[in-house]
């Protein structure tokens, strides 16, 4: 069977809406391969949410469309997926299903799109780029979208840096994390936006941590978002107490994330985890590094 | 005497607004020594609007303010300014005079701020980094600004970008300019911004040419101070027609920008000269490469 690995994405990166993400070393793995007829879908990993087993199942609904736009005869599929990404915590597990349906689309059709190519389908599929890109890519991508395309730029993030999940027992749906923001922003908050993505971007690039805790700010979703992830604030204050350089909002939450330097992960993670502990929820911290390499297509 | 250079600088690059800004080879020159007592100020080179020779020059004033601020006594000063930066152009003229007041009055008292801090007085006093960092800087430097401090990043512009100035026989006032701007934005357009900001910034540093004419979209101040600038819609699409690979307005205008590779310069100035010529008002286009150094304090 072939094999594809696909990493977890963190998208909506501090500043950057819709545009800055980043990939993680914490994967979903699909098998697949052609069959007679039909689909056949094994889930070998319970999630939180029942994951659909026949024509509704996500990856199984890309690859029909991808065979639909390019015209060709979909196959009958035998699909095993076996899924490590949370669910609903903003951290691209939806994503990651159409990054897999769309490779193993693309294989099975014998189309050989390049991954230029599927991340422009992707990223219309999705309405933004900030999963599917480091999802295709790996590393941090940096994305745009108008109606025609979608340009991007990846980024090697510097090696030094550790990223902390910090995943509740809580869910936020993406339309009820969207349902929150406001129509309007005044001035001052969307230069406040531009001008920190634009720093984010640089400091990253130049390993200047010492502007990320600035470079991280974010006026467009975080502050809104707040009233749905119970102790946020509280958490990100502990964080940099514990030494992290930044924090922010995952996705559409409710993953929240601390960067570190490594050397300071493993003090991190140890006062962090008893400081989670103590408050309400459960709280599960997570050490991670970067994905470089983008999702991986393995014939096995 | 003591001698500095100050280069010009474009500010609001593309969807940098207050944030994103670059040197060119352009300069205003400052003579200065110190006298027994009182101020002589000798203005060698006319410009537009005539250059108070008294205690309300902005060089003047820029080192009556630092003195006053760092407890030192201000002595008897001579200054000669030799200006070549158009005025009310957006190209930066009253930035020039600060950084020159500065440097001119950190040797004067003897202090020896570095740069930094110096960079760090000057955004205070402007309201915004992004002429008065890449006057200090050179090349590209990308800065965010809150009540407190300054952070920034300079980068090194790609050596082989050449910048077309187009500078109008009219200003435009950065208090009219300022003027026009909604108080609010879509989230659409904010997130657009900042989305682009990103993209230029990591654009530039990995030379992905191809993605200027998308990085460079602006939607906070162009599409509000196209009123002011008559044809600044006509000359951007000319510029790109003739091969700009983007476009912009330079600080709070009046002059018009466009970003070249040096191959395309050539070609690109003829005509663009010839089309300035045929459409109202009078419009000089010179080719700049980034000044990569910032202001120099030589002594003579």
């Amino acid at each position: 069977m072939m094999h594809i690995k696909v990493p977890a994405t963190s998208a909506n990166m501090g500043p950057g809406f819709d545009s800055i993400g980043i990939a993680l070393e914490l994967y979903n793995h699909l098998w697949f391969e052609e069959i007679e007829e039909g689909v056949e879908i094994i889930v070998k990993r319970k999630q939180e949410i029942e994951i659909p087993t026949d024509k509704n199942n996500l990856i199984y609904k890309t690859m029909v469309d991808f065979f639909a736009q390019t015209g060709n005869v979909m196959p009958g599929v035998r699909l095993i997926q076996e899924d490590y990404i949370p669910m609903i915590r903003g951290l691209g597990s939806s994503a990651a299903c159409i990054v897999a349906g769309l490779l193993a689309a693309n294989h099975l059709s014998g189309r050989h799109y390049c991954r230029e190519q599927l991340a422009q389908i992707a990223a219309k599929i999705e309405g933004h780029p900030d999963n599917s890109n480091p999802a295709f890519f790996g590393s941090m991508v940096v994305g745009a979208l108008d109606q025609n395309e979608m340009r991007y730029v990846r980024l090697d993030l510097p090696k030094e840096l550790v990223f902390a999940i910090m995943v509740p027992d809580f869910p936020v749906s993406t339309e009820a994390s969207r349902k929150v923001l406001p129509d309007r922003y005044t001035k001052k908050d969307a230069v406040f936006n531009a001008s920190r993505a634009a720093l984010l971007v640089a400091s990253m690039y130049t390993g200047k941590y010492e502007n990320l805790s600035m470079a991280m700010q974010d006026r467009i979703h975080q502050p809104y978002r707040n009233q749905l992830i119970p102790n946020m604030d509280r958490i990100f204050k502990a964080a940099k107490n514990y030494g992290a350089l930044a924090t922010y909002l995952s996705g559409a939450g409710s993953t929240l994330m601390a960067v570190l330097t490594e050397e300071k992960a493993e003090e991190f993670q140890q006062k962090m985890k008893a400081y989670l502990k103590a408050i309400p929820n459960e709280w599960e911290l997570t050490l991670l590094k970067p994905d470089t390499k983008g999702a991986q297509l393995i014939a096995e």
